[in-house]
């Protein structure tokens, strides 16, 4: 067995370059302050066989992969029946990991303007190293000191709040074709102290949040929902109205205030009816004898190449609770797109639900973006399962494009994981099917008080609309 | 084998007796029509032994009894973990269905008094045969005819209604500690439609509804938990603040413009920290091999001779949709008490809520009653399993008690299950510790509106609370 060295995101001169900005840019300082951590504090990343992963072991009735201690999470296989839909029954292998982590943004008021503590956090699956994270993240394995690893900076302002001082308190989904029924707690804390931010860590404003939301791996996956679970209102009070018809349908849909096509009560019977009409079945199994799927030495992955493989990566970091360590990580083959449909219904700005299933939800369904795919698995799927607005979204001509970057999902679990994600205007408002509904940002602002309604992907598609009030 | 025959509630002279009113109650024609309902139709139910029970099969390894139509539900083993709990690991049997039903009412506006469809159903675990239940209450399995019966009444008014009539549709869970991520769909659906009742259903107005909810055993808890989730002002919109400080702070306490003693953003915040904190495994498992349970021919049942126990019936009934069948039943072993503590806060009726932890619930933990037990089982539990508030309960002044009533559980699956309902007074405001917290009714609308937030006992009380509302 011999180490494959993936090209590490190292020190390497250059790269930051990639994210240079134009002169007089006013977060040219912060964009600086990221490039300076990529350069120093580096992470080696190195693609490993699965088989034989350092503190790792493997069933080998069942061919499960678990942690030594019994914590972090496990790689399992899923036998998902789902009559139907397009295809209505497949074996898959999913990561299980019943532990609920805390993504906690700490913030404070500073006269109007609402500031955030964030970090600069490197995770071995991210495309570019460090991106702007969380002020906390962290499993309960971190801060339970499973690994054995330093305390986590910033946790105890999450483990017994002021209730009066939570912002934001809602356990939220990940992505339910890899994950099985995972949660995390998306909290934002107010606080009144003085805090200096020790070394990685730093305050921003929402609005430069915001700015660095339009750049490509720049804002990763768990400071985005963290943004999107925020009142929307609350995000978009700074903002005036914009001078032009777009950005003020966008002020108007973050305002509880205005109307929308649909009453909440109207989209709640929706999504009920949604959930009520489809079953699904989705049972742990062995991950051995799984149709389709080869477990080697090397890694586990399906007999077409799409979907994903398991890999196993060797990793040592500075500036983490541990030094090195191993783990299986999901590599995704392929790059994702992700889109909402957007259109100004009697001035109000709305975007175009997905009514979604995915077998590791916890409730059947969620409200997902308009297009949310993998286009090079199409090839292999039945023709059913192209997503109907996908054509859409990708011939739409640039102008009517109001949101486009490259960003990156969670680097903890999932390998250079990374979508397209795009908002596109349209003027056809016509579109509502069974599965597809008009809904404005207050309303999916409502839902987003609650668990199981607005998956990860719209989630980070919605902090990132929010954030076109914030003009360069 | 011999089939021991149980005290079935055929025909029987004086039974409906037992409810006869005062002369002057302005529900006597009622409480004649449904008596007369329980005179006319039988329903016999036979306690037969478990094994070998008609349309049922029993995996012979595992000992899961499945129905043979793959359908319906299944009694299977569950292993469960709670660290950190009085009993932290038990295993036990458990009710298995996976699909979803409707429990649909179907309401009117006539003036400013809302009314809405009932049907006198018999189930066979009632204890008095027929009680008042909603217009719908059917399983996927009885809608698309698994069982070869004839159609549902009404169902169409569920299938797909007009989005804008529908008052209620949400998917509300059944008691965790028997069945497993049991949901069924509780709906509210106006018409304008002169529907004259058929034989067997009866329109009654709310108040009506509330009325007799206070004698034993008359209405069931399916159209219980529907009132529940109708909007706390809409149940209370017809009725004048009382002249007592008590119903006068119960009135308060439905509107949702009167404040409460926390946030509903505190709750939120409460809530999902008590889910974060308390991590429960529930596995499915064999029946046989379970520790303390014995399968035997005739029952499965706990050594202990406590807890419930899982019994066989032969049903024969008119006017259903198939006339005789066999099932499984859960009978539970003792009388629950389920109560709420009630205080005025500010002239605002509140209600000690317990975020209660139940292993057949989908997210962790949902508000319950203050106290949720059975007595019975105490005496063989661990101390630390007495409810804390139960002797406050149960030793209660008279005058102290609000709300007394011996209410049935629901009797399609469960077998003479029954709780004395109550809410008793107190003036100790001063009662909250980390699992309990005073909610206003409104509050625990808002939180009515979506799944996973109020579980079937409180919703229970929910009704009974809300109709004291209505005087005699």
């Amino acid at each position: 067995m011999t180490k494959t060295t993936s090209p590490s995101w190292m020190p390497q001169q250059g790269r930051a370059d990639r994210h240079a900005t134009a002169a007089g840019d006013p977060d040219a300082d912060v964009h600086e302050w990221l490039a300076d951590w990529r350069r120093q504090a580096g992470m080696r990343v190195d693609v490993v066989p699965l088989a034989g992963l350092r503190g790792w072991r493997q069933d080998a009735e069942t061919g499960v992969l678990a942690h030594q201690s019994g914590r972090f999470f496990r790689v399992e296989g899923l036998s998902v029946d789902m009559p139907g839909a397009a295809v209505p029954r497949w074996d898959q292998p999913v990561l299980h990991q019943p532990e609920v982590g805390i993504l906690g943004l700490l913030a404070r008021h500073d006269g109007d303007t609402l500031r955030v503590l964030v970090q600069a956090k490197a995770e071995p699956g991210n495309q570019e190293g460090h991106q702007f994270a969380p002020t906390v993240q962290a499993t309960r394995s971190n801060w339970t000191g499973v690994h054995g690893g330093r305390p986590v900076p910033f946790l105890h302002h999450f483990r017994n709040p002021d209730p009066r001082r939570v912002l934001v308190d809602v356990r939220q989904s990940e992505h339910g074709s890899w994950f099985l029924r995972k949660r995390n707690r998306n909290m934002v804390v107010l606080t009144d102290e003085d805090i200096v931010p020790p070394p990685g860590f730093r305050w921003l404003t929402i609005a430069q949040l915001h700015r660095l939301l339009r750049h490509d791996d720049l804002v990763n996956m768990d400071i985005r929902t963290v943004l999107s679970c925020l009142p929307a209102e609350l995000t978009a009070r700074a903002a005036l109205p914009g001078r032009d018809a777009f950005t003020a349908a966008l002020h108007r849909s973050c305002q509880p205030g205005w109307g929308g096509r649909h009453t909440t009560a109207e989209l709640l019977h929706w999504i009920s009816d949604a959930r009520s009409r489809t079953e699904v079945g989705a049972d742990r199994t062995a991950l051995r004898g799984q149709a389709a799927w080869h477990l080697g030495e090397v890694s586990l992955r399906h007999d077409s190449g799409l979907f994903f493989e398991v890999i196993g990566v060797d990793v040592d970091a500075e500036g983490r609770e541990v030094a090195s360590w191993s783990q299986p990580m999901l590599r995704p083959c392929g790059q994702g797109v992700v889109a909402f449909l957007a259109t100004r219904i009697d001035g109000v700005l709305h975007v175009l639900a997905h009514a979604r299933v995915e077998a590791g939800f916890v409730d059947v369904v969620e409200l997902a973006p308009t297009v949310q795919c993998t286009p090079a698995t199409l090839a292999y799927l039945p023709a059913a399962a192209r997503p109907p607005f996908l054509d859409q979204v990708l011939d739409a001509p640039p102008e009517r494009v109001r949101f486009r970057a490259i960003l990156s999902e969670e680097g903890g679990r999932l390998y250079r994981a990374r979508s397209s994600y795009l908002i596109v205007e349209t003027d056809d408002v016509d579109l509502e099917t069974g599965q597809y509904r008009w809904v404005s940002l207050h309303q999916l602002s409502e839902l987003l008080r609650h668990s199981n309604y607005v998956n990860v992907s719209a989630r980070s598609l919605i902090a990132c609309l929010r954030g076109l009030l914030d003009a360069n």
